[in-house]
Formats: C-alpha cells, structure tokens, sequence
C-alpha cells in the first residue's frame, strides 16, 4: 500500500463487493489498513467495515481522520451508518458527527439513543411512503421522479397525513396491479410490524416465523420510523446463534477471532475460575471419603466414571433445554411433559449404564457386589443429571438470567457432586467401610 | 374437533397464517390433526405443515388421504411442495404424486431427484424470466398480464432464446426506471449465482456474506432453472447452527422436541457408551497408579480438579474452532497463528491456574510439595487442552468428519489422560512414590 499505487489500489477497490472488501481489511497488516482507505477516499465503500470483526473496526475508526470517516458514513444507509459508529468510543464517535451536516447528525443520533440490540437500532430510516388515497401508477410515477430513493427496497408503506401505519404493498403487488387501481386495494393491513423499542432477537424470532423479507418500525403513536430488512436480521440470527454456542462452551460472546492471546486469556479466565471453584466443591465430597477410599482405592479409580457418565448426560439434556428456550419451543404448555421425559431418559439410561458399568467394573476388579455399587450410582446420577440438565435452564431463565450461559457450570457440580456422593456412600454402606 | 363444527373451524383456519396454523397442529392431540385437515379441506394451506417438527409432519402425512395431500401440495410453491414430500416414505410419496396431474409431478419429482441438503431441493421452480431485450414497459405489461405469477418476488432475470441466464433485475430497479429503457441496461450480470448441486450451507453463507434476498440457480449450462429466497436461507442457517449446537452437547441433529422418551432415551444412548468406554480409558490412568493413591489418599481426590480445569479449558477452544470452521473463518491462511494463539493462552491460563489451585491444595491438605506437583500438572493439562481444542477440530475437517459432532470425546479424553498422567507421574517423582 503506497501512494504511488493510489490509482490501482482505487480501481481494486471500487470493484470489489463490499463482503470481499471487508475480507482484504481484514487480511491486510494492522498498520496498512488505514493508509489503504485514506488513499482511496471516496472509492472506498466503508459498508465494506461492517463486515469485519468488531475489534479491527475499532482500531481502525480510531486511527482514521474524522473527516475521511465522516464522507464515508455519508454514503451509507442508516441502519449501516449506526453499526459502524455504535462501537467505538463515544469521544471518537463525537468527532465524527460533527462532521456531518447538521440534518444527518441528528438522524444518526436520534437512532443511536435508542436502546443497544433494539429494533431502532438496527432499522434503517431511509423507506417509501406515499399517502394511501394514491393510485399505483401514481405511485409508479413517484417512485421514477424521486432521485434519492433507498439503495434498496422490498415493499412500500401506505401512511395518513401524520405519518402513520396504514399498511404495506409489496412491489411484486405493485407491479402485477393496472395503473388506475388505488393503493388501498393493495394495501396488506395485516402485516406484521415491529415496535421500534423491541428487543432484535425478537425481531429476528418474528421474521423467521413469518417468512418476513421486511417490517416497518413503528413508534409509540404508531408512526411508521423505519424499516427492518431481512439482511440484519440474517446477522442477528446468526449473532444470537453464536452467542448461545459460545456460552455452552464456556466462552463470553464478544470474543474474537483476530482477538490476541493476552485479551482471549483474560476473557476466559474468570469462567475457569468459577469451575475451578465448582471442582473443588466436587474433589471436597471425596475429601469426605478419604478413608473409605484409603481401605478400597478402587472406588478413587471407579469415581470419575459415575461423575463424568452424570456430566454427559446432563449436558445432552442441558443443550436441548438451552436451545428449546432460545427458540420459545419449550414453554410453560409442554413445561411439565418435557420434564418428565427428561426424567424417563435419565431413568433408562441409568439403567442401561448400570448393566454395562456393572459388568465392566466387576470384570477388571473381581470384587463382588462392586458392579451392583457403581450399577446403583449411575441410575441415581443419570436421573440426578436429567433433572438438573432440564430444571436448571428452566429456573434461569424464570429469574431472567440467560441459562446458556450459567447453567453449564450449575448442571455439571449436581452431577459431580450427587456421582462422587452416590457412588461413595453407597460403597460405605454396602461393603460396611467406615 | 368435529364435523358438526365444520364452518367455524374452517373460518379459524382460513384467517390464520401458516405459521400459527403450524403452532394449532403441534398444540392439538395427535388423533385430531388429520380429522382437522380432512375436515376443513381447501381452506388448509399445506405450507403450514412446513411448520411443525418432523416427526409430526411425516406421520400426519400418511395418515390423510393421498387425495387430501395431493390437493394440498398443488397449491404450493414447488419448494414449499418438495420440503412437505422429501421426509416422508417414498411409497406415501408415490402414492401422493400419483394423484397429481402429470406437468407437476413430473416437476416435482425432478426436484426430488436432486441430492439432499442441495440447492435443487431448496429452490422453487417459479420465477419470472424474461428477453433482456425487452423494454421495463414490456416487462411491466408482461406482468400485469399474466395470472399465474409466483406467490412472491423480488427480482426477475433476464434469458436469452435457450434459457441461458443473462442477468437479474431487482424490483425497485425496474420501478425507478422509465418505460422506454431497455432491460440491458438495468441487468445486473455479476449477480451471485448457485449451481443447482451446490450444497445448502454454501448457499446459506453466500446469502449471508453478500446480504443476498433471492438468488437464481442455474444448470451445467448455465440455464437458470429456479430461484432460492431468503426465507428459505434462514431456514437452513438456524438449522445449522442448532445441528453444531446439538452435535457439541452430544445430541443427534434429528432429536425434536415432540419425539418420545424411548426414541430420545435410544438416541442419545449412543453418544453416551463412547463416552463411557473414554472414561474408562481415562480411570484406567488412574489404575496404573493404584499404589500411589493408596500411600497418598490426596492425590486421589485433587486429580479430578486437574482433569475438569483442563476438559474445562480445553472446550472453551474447542468451542470457538468449531464455529470457526463452521464459518470459515479459521482456515489455512490464519491456521498456524490460532494455534500458536491458543498454546500461548493455555501457557498463560495454565501458570494462573497453577498459582491458584497450588496455594489451594496446600492449604486444604497441608502437604509440603503436593502445591508445586498440581500447579506444574496444572500448566501440562491446560497446554495440552488448548492445542487438543484446536488441533482435534481442524484435523477431524481435514478427513471431512464433522468437527462439531466428533470433537468433544477426543478432547476430553485428552485432557483426562494427560491430567490424571501428568498429575499422578509428577507426584510419584517428587514424593518418591514407588
């Protein structure tokens, strides 16, 4: 990237789709990315920055020159305009709007005063809206004589004289209707339209239900703001479907791959610390047996089983729970049903292992009855380990806490704890240790 | 659900839209499904049953007339028609296409014939094409003409004589611009397109990398023969990411919520015996030093915690390689730099951990030494994790198995072995333990 290149890297850059653009950012040194911009100024489609991860979009708006940002937002549609400001520091993001012409600068901070992940944050408030009493060709001639319509547009909106929701029409609608015919034979009243203060996961559940490509937002007095399209709501779908993942796994959702060791290392370290702590409660149950486990020392080797069998099977029924929580599948109608099948899961397999680690345990100790102790253990900690996986989610998610994150390390103590305990305590009884 | 309520039930279920008709079917018993739909005939729109679980749409479908279905599937797009026939039993099937007139069997059957899970199977065969030589005002009369237009479009594409595709014509395009204008110059030739044997995951990313609402899929040669929507994108993307979910908590993609106990209870059994036989794998590390843990009844109940800190740390890694890869974001380009990024976090993780759980087991069993023996086996399981969590995936997509499904037993079997080993050797070196 030198300036000598400028003309070429121009041309590079004005042909590529913004996706790949983003890619090349991405890809480019750290220290290259921001001469690469300066350099082709207003060839530059600074939607391109959306597409690349949080953290670089962030050093980068910080490193550039406020103005050179301030043209590139300009381009921009507003809901792109808001993603890309929302991140960086507030300073920064000052610096920029004042940059902007004044009309513009209010637009972008009226949505930016909306609430974080909410449906007007993520709307864009360029859209078509023409009177209701309006025939389609008239709408047709607007829509030709109108030089600065949105980039791009899937339906058009009907409001009265205040700017209200009337109703939508679709362009296929518009383009299938004669001339004469009144936007008001077309209008779908019906369809479905989003609070401009909803959450955007709602907003993302409603148009995958409802095979929605757009939503109009609407305000309190039910006047039309903006509108939602299918293209954020993909990247909410798939935000919100990482996150869940990420936090099963242990792993807090701003995470990021271009993300450094130091900055990763401290992002997990306090999820490890908090199993760690759990271990401890687990190993102090054991620390209760020492005894027991000094005359038999194959119960210290057999242990570990019952707990990890319990640990599994209750992360199989967790991540079921989990997601059926995300996706509003499991409510309080199939509550009770779901539990006790969960339950019955846990039974039989509980069963099932018994047999199995029954005969495998005896078979490599030989001591009698030491199948039938570790037999008893699995069943209580399947079922333990059901029920935790399945109750556990269900009480977090009551208490508004997000269960694909806690319940993990709560549903894996039940499992340690009740495994080492069953097993521990049935082995004292039944081979009378003391 | 009777006879005598015929009328109202067919009021209900002509208002309502497919996807709440869809949450009716779920909600009823399942002796009342097929009763409603036989009863209320043509005002049930079968793309409702697109809505419900699996389970519930392929006994449903055999259990009503083939008569009843085949009236159903003819007012469908033909992708709505192929999602409701390709999951159930080929001679239900034959026995529904039968009753369709021949011109739509046989397009339903080509659908069919294509290869699961490819684009062929997810896109309808209804679009709109049209001479690029043609004026917007032909197009325009063109669609005001012809009655049998797609439910819903976004875009049309322009053909030549043998159906080779020429462009794509997006909607707002073709209203923003004057009658007279020629099609040519409004066509968009770098449209993204699919081949019709492309895999739907590859399809889901290209919609989501370039913010994509419909893309028309084409032939060998190049004859654009359907076009995929965005709604049936997102259908594919939450099932992916729910199958990487599933596969990570060790629960099979076709697990739903509606199936009984005996079918999950055998479903996840599976799972669950290869992790026994790891955890018998990993006990029997344990076994080799039967000795050791008998002299010193600590290390038996301090090992766990180094085996869990490690599983713990390791599936954290594990987690994000396998979203990662799931998304191409972790490929050859930046492979070597995440694996070094991880050992190092693991490195430093691991020293955290060793600081902790020393000064912790210290002060719990108040032996000289047993502090530096876990803090050093602390360090080897953590670094051991981490390049475990990151090695096992991309190795696992290297010989095309599915990183997510297969993953989570490798790894936690490494961090047992390695804890319990690195954990129990050390000790017998330190404390001189024969």
């Amino acid at each position: 990237v030198q300036v000598a290149d400028t003309a070429f890297l121009k041309e590079i850059v004005g042909e590529l789709h913004e996706a790949d653009l983003g890619d090349l950012i991405e890809a480019l040194d750290a220290d290259e990315r921001a001469p690469l911009i300066e350099l082709t100024g207003a060839d530059f489609d600074f939607s391109a920055l959306n597409e690349v991860d949080d953290t670089v979009r962030e050093e980068l708006l910080e490193e550039l020159e406020p103005e050179t940002v301030a043209e590139g937002v300009r381009e921009l549609d507003s809901d792109d305009a808001v993603e890309l400001l929302e991140g960086v520091d507030e300073e920064v993001q000052d610096e920029i709007l004042e940059k902007l012409p004044l009309s513009e600068r209010v637009a972008l901070e009226r949505s930016l005063d909306y609430p974080e992940n909410s449906a007007g944050r993520r709307m864009q408030t360029e859209f078509i809206s023409v009177p209701q009493d309006w025939t389609v060709g008239q709408a047709i001639d607007y829509m030709r004589e109108t030089p600065d319509l949105p980039e791009r547009f899937y339906e058009i909106y009907a409001v009265d004289q205040w700017q209200r929701w009337q109703g939508a029409i679709s362009l296929d609608a518009l383009l299938r209707a004669r001339r004469p015919v009144s936007l008001a034979d077309l209008v779908d009243e019906d369809r479905r339209r989003v609070s401009v203060v909803d959450d955007q996961e709602e907003v993302a559940r409603m148009f995958g239900k409802y095979n929605l490509v757009a939503a109009p937002v609407v305000d309190i007095d039910n006047r039309l703001v903006g509108v939602i399209t299918i293209d954020d709501v993909v990247d909410v779908i798939e935000e919100e479907a990482d996150e869940d993942l990420k936090a099963l796994g242990g792993v807090t959702s701003d995470e990021e791959l271009s993300d450094n060791f130091w900055t990763i290392a401290k992002g997990r370290f306090a999820w490890l610390l908090v199993n760690l702590a759990t271990a401890f409660i687990a190993s102090s149950v054991l620390g209760l047996f020492e005894d027991q486990l000094q005359q038999m020392v194959a119960l210290a080797v057999l242990a570990p089983i019952v707990a990890s069998q319990g640990g599994n099977a209750a992360t199989q029924t967790m991540t079921v729970a989990v997601r059926a929580l995300a996706t509003r599948q499991l409510n309080p109608n199939n509550a009770l049903r779901i539990v006790i099948r969960e339950g019955l899961v846990g039974l039989i397999n509980g069963l099932a292992f018994a047999v199995i680690t029954g005969i495998a345990a005896y078979a490599w100790f030989k001591t009698p009855g030491l199948g039938i102790v570790i037999g008893l253990a699995m069943i209580c900690n399947l079922i333990a380990g059901a029920l935790g996986g399945i109750l556990i989610p269900m009480v977090l998610e009551r208490v508004k806490a997000d269960p694909a994150v806690a319940s993990g390390t709560f549903v894996t103590t039940v499992t340690d704890v009740v495994g080492f305990f069953a097993f521990l305590g049935i082995a004292t009884l039944w081979f009378g240790l003391k």
